[in-house]
C-alpha cells in the first residue's frame, strides 16, 4: 500500500520548531526556544477543585455530548470579557469555543479561501498560523514587518499584484515571533485598507494580556463596525495551554460557517475543560492572576535585555517588546542561522532561526527568535552569555 | 462586508439531526432521535476522583502544552488495548489521539483526498463523517448496504466506474444508523478490493464494544497485513463522548502526515481529558463497565424490538442489530420520511428521516432511524406506539 498524500498536505512539513524540541530532551540544554508558558504561575490547586466541583456537581453537563457553539455559560463569559476588557461589543458579533486559538485559525481559513487563494502574512510570523493556511492551499503573500507593524505601503502593493486575496492574518500585540506591537494609525490604515478590498482580517491576539506596563492597545477588532475582524484568542496564555480552550468572535454569518466547519471536526470542545475555564476566569483573582502573569515576564524579559546588551556584539539588532514571550534578534548580514542555531545546540543552548517564520523557509535567514517565559533568570543569563560568544566568534 | 465562503465549504449544511435536536427542547417530546450514550452510565465519581489526583500530582503535565501524537501513556494503553480487545498487533502500525473519532476522520480525508476525488461510503452512512468528506470536496460514491453489509458487486461496479478514488469509508460493526454487521466474508473482501486498487479504507468502529451477546466481530484492521486500514475509534461510547478522547491507528507513513495536520488544527487534544481517559481504562473493572454498557443497550434494544413488532404495520421493515444504538425502518414505497418526521413531532415523538444519512439528501427517502439508549423503558414503548399510530393512519 503507497499512500498518496493530498496537494494540500504536501505542501505542509511539521513544524521547525517541533525538531528542535526533539534535541531539547538533553536537560544540560539551555532552552530559548519554546513559546510554553511558565507553568509555576498555573493555577494548578483551582483547577484540580475545579475540576472535582464540576464532575461532583454537573457530571453529565460535563461528559455528555456538548454544543459545537461551545459551553453557553463560557460563551456568555469570554462574551463578557471582551466587552469588559477589549471593548469588542458590536450586536452582529458572535461567539465560539474552539479547541485552541489555533482552530480558529483553520477553521476561518477552511471558510474563507479556496486552493490557490491569496493569505497576507506579517513576515516573519506564527509558524502554527503560516502552516494551517498552507494546509488549505493558500497563496501566502509575506508583507514586513516594521517596529510598529506591518509595512502599509507594501500592504496596499501585495494587494493590487495579487488576485483572489481573502484573509490579512496579523498578530497585532506582542507578535510572535518578534515581540513588536502594531500602532495605532497602521491599525486604523489597515482595518480601511481590508474593509475596502473586501477581505477579511484575522486579528489573532493570545499576548495581549501580557502587557507590561498594564497600557493595553486597542484590538483592531473593537474599531470593526463592519464585521470584517475575525478576532481569534485562547485561555492558553492565561489559564494554561493544556487544556485547549480558544475562542472566536466575529460576525455571526462567518461563525455560523465556522461552527459547520467544526462540527465536521472535533464536533466541539472537551466539555470539562470549557467548565474549568469558565470557572477559573469568573474567580475574583482572575485579574489579579493575570498581573502576576505580566510581572513574571516583565521582570524575565529585562533579564534577558539586560544580558542581550551586555554579551550580544552591537552589529546584532533586537526588538524590545511591551509585551508576550519573545523578542527578535538579527545578525543583519550574509548569516545562515539554520547553521548557527545547530552550532549553539553544540554548545547547549537552543533558539529558533527565523527561516521558520518566513514565507520561503528555504531562503536564507539571519534572524532568529528568543524566548525567555520559562527560563531562569540564571539560565537566561548563562544562555545568552553563550550565544554572545558563538556571535562573538562568528561576526569579525 | 460580505464573506465569500469557500467552496468546499459550501457543499456543507449543518448536519440535519442537529436541526432536530432545536425541537427537542420541548420536554414533552420523546426523542428517539439521538445517538448519545445512557448517562446513566457515566462513571461521574471515578472522573471526579480521577481528574482531582491527575491536577494534585501531576499539574504541569496536565496543564501545559502536550505533544501532538497524544499523551504517550494513552497511546501505550490504546495500543495494549487494540491488541489485547481487537488483535490489531502489525509492527507497522502507529497510534495517534485524536479530539474524538470525528477528528481521525477529517485527519485523514484531509491528508488524502484532493478536490474531487472520490470517497466511496455505504449508503445509508454516518451524516458526521458524510459532511466532513463534502467539507473537502471528495466526490461522495454511496455503494448500498445489505443485511450483511455493503453489496460487494456494487462497490466494485463503483470503483471500475469511478476515477481517483482514495477511501473506502465503512462502519462495519453496528453501523450509523441502520445498526447492521458486516459479515466476515464481505470484511475480507473489501479489504482485498481496497489493498488491489490502492485505496484506503477508513474502519470506523465506535460501537464495536457495544456488542449484545459478547460474540465480537474481527475488525478489518486485524487482517490488515498491508498497511491498507486506517482504524478510527474513540471512548465516546464506553466512558464518555463529552471529553472528546479518540484514536487512531494506521501504518506509521499515514500516521505521520496527520500529526502534522493535527499540528495545524488544535496542537494536541487537551491533556487533563487524556489522562482520565488512560486511568480510567487501566481500572480493573473496565472490562465489568463495558459489560454494563451491553447489557443496558442489549435490553433497551429489545424492548424497542418487541415494541415495533406490536405497533408497527408489518410493511415496514426493520434492522435487527446485535449491538450498537440504532435500528433501521423503511416504510417501504412512496413515502417521504422527511414530512412524516415532522408529522411525527407534531405528535410528540422524535426520529431521524433517512434523507440525512444518503449522499443525495435532497433525494426522496422512505427510510428512518431510531435510537434507543438514552430513553427509559417505558418511553420506548410510548414512543414507538405513537410512532405506528402514524404509520397506521398513513399506510393504507
Amino acid at each position: 500500500m503507497k499512500f498518496n498524500i493530498s496537494d494540500r498536505m504536501s505542501n505542509v512539513k511539521g513544524s521547525a520548531i517541533r525538531e528542535i524540541f526533539k534535541v531539547l530532551a538533553d536537560p544540560e540544554i539551555i532552552s530559548l526556544a519554546g513559546g510554553n508558558p511558565a507553568p509555576e504561575l498555573f493555577p494548578n490547586e483551582e483547577m484540580a477543585e475545579t475540576a472535582y466541583k464540576v464532575l461532583k456537581e454537573n457530571p453529565v453537563a460535563a461528559l455528555q455530548y456538548g454544543i459545537t457553539e461551545g459551553y453557553t455559560p463560557l460563551r456568555n463569559s469570554v462574551k463578557a470579557l471582551l466587552k469588559e476588557r477589549e471593548n469588542i461589543d458590536e450586536e452582529f458579533n458572535e461567539t465560539i469555543i474552539v479547541t485552541g486559538g489555533q482552530q480558529g485559525i483553520e477553521l476561518a481559513v477552511k471558510c474563507l479561501v479556496n486552493e490557490g487563494d491569496g493569505v497576507i502574512v506579517e513576515e516573519p510570523s506564527f509558524v502554527g498560523a503560516l502552516n494551517t493556511f498552507r494546509s488549505y492551499g493558500a497563496n501566502l503573500i509575506g508583507v514586513p514587518l516594521e517596529d510598529d507593524g506591518m509595512n502599509i505601503d507594501q500592504l496596499k502593493k501585495a494587494i493590487k499584484e495579487n488576485k483572489n486575496i481573502k484573509i490579512i492574518y496579523t498578530i497585532p500585540t506582542f507578535q510572535n515571533p518578534s515581540g513588536i506591537t502594531m500602532s495605532v494609525e497602521k491599525r486604523k490604515a489597515l482595518y480601511e485598507i481590508a474593509k475596502e478590498n473586501n477581505i477579511a482580517i484575522i486579528e489573532d491576539n493570545p499576548y495581549g494580556e501580557l502587557v507590561f506596563d498594564g497600557e493595553k492597545s486597542p484590538t483592531i477588532k473593537s474599531m470593526d463596525k463592519d464585521g470584517v475582524v475575525i478576532y481569534c484568542s485562547s485561555f492558553s496564555k492565561v489559564l494554561a495551554p493544556g487544556m485547549r480552550v480558544g475562542f472566536v468572535c466575529a460576525h455571526k454569518d462567518i461563525i455560523g460557517k465556522m461552527v459547520v466547519a467544526k462540527q465536521v471536526s472535533d464536533v466541539h470542545t472537551p466539555v470539562i475543560t470549557q467548565i474549568m475555564a469558565d470557572e477559573y476566569i469568573k474567580r475574583p483573582d482572575f485579574s489579579q492572576h493575570i498581573e502576576d502573569i505580566r510581572k513574571l515576564y516583565a521582570h524575565k524579559c529585562s533579564v534577558m535585555l539586560e544580558a542581550i546588551e551586555k554579551h550580544f556584539p552591537k552589529q546584532i539588532t533586537h526588538t524590545v517588546p511591551r509585551g508576550g514571550l519573545f523578542i527578535w534578534c538579527d545578525l543583519n548580514g550574509d548569516y545562515n542561522m539554520d547553521e548557527i542555531a545547530k552550532y549553539c545546540t553544540s554548545k547547549k543552548v537552543a533558539c529558533v532561526p527565523g527561516s521558520a517564520f518566513m514565507v520561503d523557509q528555504d531562503k536564507k535567514c539571519s534572524a532568529f527568535r528568543l524566548n525567555y517565559s520559562t527560563v531562569t533568570d540564571e539560565k537566561i543569563k548563562a544562555g545568552i552569555k553563550i550565544l554572545g560568544d558563538v556571535f562573538n566568534e562568528i561576526i569579525k
